[in-house]
């Protein structure tokens, strides 16, 4: 089949505030191919910047556009995936964000493919016969603003049924050592003795490695299963630092990486032992993949990143559902409107806590018409006078 | 002194070609302060798409544009320079182009600082007491199509006085290994025996370091100074297959870092001699000064890498005019005529063929206000019918 139609969209809701909430808003990219075929990816990054990735013009041979890159091109089999994502990045080579920008075209390349195979995509990255597993969702939320609020957010998500949640960002890090051990002590208390907590301190440490070890040690007694990005993204010597020294609680990071080797980067040289990886970053399925390949190698846990619709979720538990020790699964809890109301399902969890991946060809879910013409935010980008995008209709 | 505008300006040739020839557009922004100053910066990057990070809305804590972490900003000092680049780069953390983008206010904030302090600044870099030192230009230019036209380039530049030049990308590569022989041959043979020939071969492996080190081996008769970018520029793993096994003729890289761990990465793990850094690409010369620190501990040699106006070419030269052992110096010839004109004037070759830092305050380059308005193509985005950047008026 031959691609005739690459749409990037942005969606967003009405307020957007400064919150570390990803759901805010949304890069979506439709592509349409001869034969009546469309597929969808999301990517988890700037909407308009990633927007300008497909339609700025040449700069020179290595500052080419996504859409230049993938229009009239032909796609039949997985190994045109791996093509058209060498392509493009390599036309795009001097463009910082292509990762992010193609990140939604990879989705739905692989999207298409699988619909016209007739295959779900773990199929098509683990051979047709490779078995889907079911996954233990952790709930993803933001800590409570004082311990309290946060004991009580944890006692909401056992109430739910939750096993495993993971909380970050907020006050973490930023009101002292005490605060911050009372923030882990009460996401204990809350989710209960036999449940999993995870503790995301969203970078606030910077390149402060010390300070993440200390703070590794008193976490320690409420038996987090890790301690997310203590350190920024890029402080890879840090980390290593950091990982040495054997913290007493597992150092897991890796949703900043933008690139494969910033992924590579962060578990040979970092040393961290969950890496954490976003297809809506990353590039898209194609990297995220082999970053997975690579954490097996290396006996480091595989786990998703994922704070967008279920559409990047879908996208996420392709990537490692063949891997039966990779069970962790990273699950927003609340999200935006938008974010619930983008596909016209949701990935739900089962009778036993668990998450299955989609069974039917391509990710599997679809997108809402509804939802996607109700947040849609039209755009146009002119240059020198002349249109060089603009929104195509929904 | 308060930064009380910051504006992002795409200049281009009225005819752009796939030639890797970073001349043919321009990224540049200028700033401005309450006490009448302005400064200028040139990122090396698709000007449409670092101009959207210039407007990008927020999406949440971690993607906020470049114009809302700098206006109305304090600069006082080259502290302020460092935290609003800190500052800047952490609102700015999940947007992958950050760098690329920032790279041109890093240098306007640098010119306006000089100019604000009477300095130049290199000086406010290295101490007042730091002295510049001359750097001998290599000439960089294409690999002629042919050997032949190769030999009449070099011809050419011996006859215009060069001591050094660079042949790159083109041809390279592409025609099996005899012909990758006699264009090197020819380059020697046209430059002159005592010489410096550097060959780029424009990333032409990939992640094929095998033909890269047999490359080195079968160059090395003809004595190039350095084998740069035989590999892309994330292939860090390949780079370090390559390096470990000495080749023939030492390897240079990094002009592809929009990171400062990326050039860190490279000289730490990739283990090139070599550190080739783009200020209009890594961030600005806050962290190109931060790698030239790191190579002057490591024993590699720091180089610029610059394909622009001589905006980038002062910007860059004030990194490492302090250090005289790094005096090799990227150095443009030909290029658009918009890169010509730019500035009112260029850093011209002295009568000893060395090129010599501005000693004037701030980068001590202007810019040209009529070739600004005569390469100027306006921009306009909306978004949901609002626009959301207009160019200001030059």
């Amino acid at each position: 089949m031959r691609i005739v139609s690459v749409d990037p969209f942005y969606l967003r809701m009405p307020v957007v505030t400064d919150a570390a909430d990803g759901t805010q808003d949304s890069f979506l990219v439709r592509i349409r191919t001869d034969n009546g075929l469309e597929g969808w990816g999301e990517s988890d990054a700037s909407p308009i910047v990633s927007l300008s990735v497909y339609c700025c013009p040449m700069s020179h041979g290595n500052i080419v556009s996504i859409r230049e890159s993938l229009l009239g091109e032909t796609l039949g089999g997985v190994e045109d995936i791996h093509r058209l994502h060498a392509k493009t990045l390599r036309n795009g080579l001097d463009i910082q964000h292509i990762h992010h920008a193609y990140s939604a075209s990879d989705l739905a390349l692989w999207d298409l493919l699988g619909k016209h195979a007739g295959q779900p995509v773990y199929k098509l990255l683990d051979g047709a016969s490779a078995t889907s597993h079911p996954k233990l969702p952790y709930a993803s939320v933001l800590f409570g603003d004082t311990p309290e609020l946060t004991r009580q957010r944890a006692t909401d998500l056992r109430h739910q049924g939750f096993k495993a949640a993971k909380f970050g960002w907020g006050p973490m890090g930023k009101f002292g050592r005490e605060n911050d051990v009372a923030l882990v002590r009460a996401a204990r208390e809350g989710l209960g003795d036999d449940a999993t907590v995870l503790v995301d301190a969203g970078v606030v440490w910077g390149h402060d490695w010390q300070t993440a070890l200390q703070r590794a040690a008193d976490f320690a007694p409420f038996r987090p299963g890790w301690l997310e990005e203590p350190l920024l993204p890029d402080a890879i010597e840090d980390y290593r630092r950091l990982c040495t020294r054997k913290p007493a609680v597992p150092i897991a990071a890796g949703e900043g990486s933008g690139r494969y080797r910033d992924a590579e980067d962060l578990l040979l040289n970092g040393g961290v032992k969950f890496i954490q990886i976003d297809v809506g970053r990353i590039g898209g399925i194609t990297p995220a993949h082999r970053v997975r390949k690579l954490a097996e190698e290396h006996g480091v846990t595989y786990v998703n990143h994922t704070f967008k619709s279920h559409l990047s979720l879908a996208a996420s538990i392709h990537v490692f559902a063949a891997v039966e020790g990779f069970e962790i699964l990273e699950y927003v809890m609340g999200g935006s409107s938008l974010s619930r109301e983008l596909t016209t399902e949701m990935l739900k969890r089962g009778a036993d806590g668990r998450v299955r991946t989609p069974e039917r060809p391509g990710l599997g879910v679809d997108v809402s018409p509804a939802a996607f013409k109700k947040y849609l935010c039209p755009v146009r980008i002119e240059a020198g006078g002349k249109a060089l995008f603009e929104s195509a209709p929904p």
